[in-house]
């Protein structure tokens, strides 16, 4: 059966998302004809708009509504130390915590060869940058808290070599890894455990 | 921190999809972000269109593009099987198989006094008028695709002494019940294999 243009556009569109697949991308569709036209409309303005309403920060490269971003303007934010991060979302994870008050930069991705992403298509020259121009004003401390994969691993290690050949006053850090909260040691898998027993700390 | 409001918005509206939690939904926004304005503006277009350039068919309830639907105006289809189901989508599951070439009707719900949804909610005067209309001329078999609910099998129960009331000569069939392929008997719950027992087949 012809399914109607209209809706295998939206199919379509649905099946682009990712953990979307064409089953899902139909329900959803199919879904949507019971919806209220004012919504579809509120949907597909959101949609249209989402691109338009954003800015990128000048300094953090955050998304945002407005340049420089609500976090990098706050002056009860801890200016001299910078979490970095592959993606705007996990600066959501990090505010959740409620145990960041520093700033944030904004890598937009990872080092992978394999997708032709070298340092030059993620904000890394931004960064070292604004860490240049601080310097001996404030930047004290930069987290690095790249996803534990092997390419956040990689952006890691890269940036973390670049920073050092600056020769700034700069602490470096990465995250903690270890066993995660509520975890079963016995599903933990060896890598996790090899980083838990390096990463003791007295009780 | 405060999300971006064209990306709060879109979250939003991901968020009333059935089986998008807020996780997925912020997921799916910032994804968006990276993805070039015209593929926005065509998915966001196929939103807002999605209900005006559809309709529904006069005969069989179906959604289409044009009225009748493709499969009402199709002269090669037998005009004297209907078969009935809950959702345009069930359709799409049938005309996979291949091997149905009857017609459709769509009753778009089924039964379900906890939601309000009762005879007058769901197409089913709309295929007592057909039936009426056609008999002497043309329907010889319903078949009632209800999903095998609790609401899907009261609505088969409903519909079956509806038509029965009528006195036509129509043949009443549901669909076989039993283990699905490729199932585990070890795993098939009591009422599946009840089914299966009940409808047997000699070999």
């Amino acid at each position: 059966m012809k399914v109607p243009k209209a809706l295998s556009n939206l199919i379509e569109s649905f099946q682009k998302l990712p953990g979307i697949g064409p089953k899902s991308a139909q329900r959803l569709s199919y879904y949507l004809l019971h919806v209220p036209q004012s919504e579809l409309d509120y949907f597909s303005d959101a949609l249209s708009r989402l691109k338009k309403d954003t800015v990128v920060c000048s300094i953090c490269k955050n998304v945002s509504d407005i340049d420089p971003c609500p976090i990098c303007s706050d002056a009860k934010r801890d200016q001299s130390t910078i979490l970095v991060v592959e993606q705007p979302l996990d600066i959501l994870a990090f505010e959740r915590t409620g145990k960041f008050y520093g700033c944030y930069h904004v890598l937009h991705g990872s080092l992978n060869p394999l997708d032709n992403i070298g340092p030059d298509e993620i904000f890394i020259a931004d960064l070292i940058t604004r860490l240049k121009e601080k310097n001996g004003r404030s930047v004290s401390e930069l987290i690095i808290a790249t996803n534990p994969t092997m390419e956040g691993d990689a952006t890691a290690l890269y940036l973390a070599g670049k920073i050092k050949e600056l020769n700034l006053d700069i602490k470096l850090t990465r995250l903690g890894m270890g066993i995660p909260t509520g975890a079963d040691l016995e599903y933990a898998d060896e890598a996790t455990l090899r980083e838990a027993i390096e990463g003791r700390r007295l009780l």
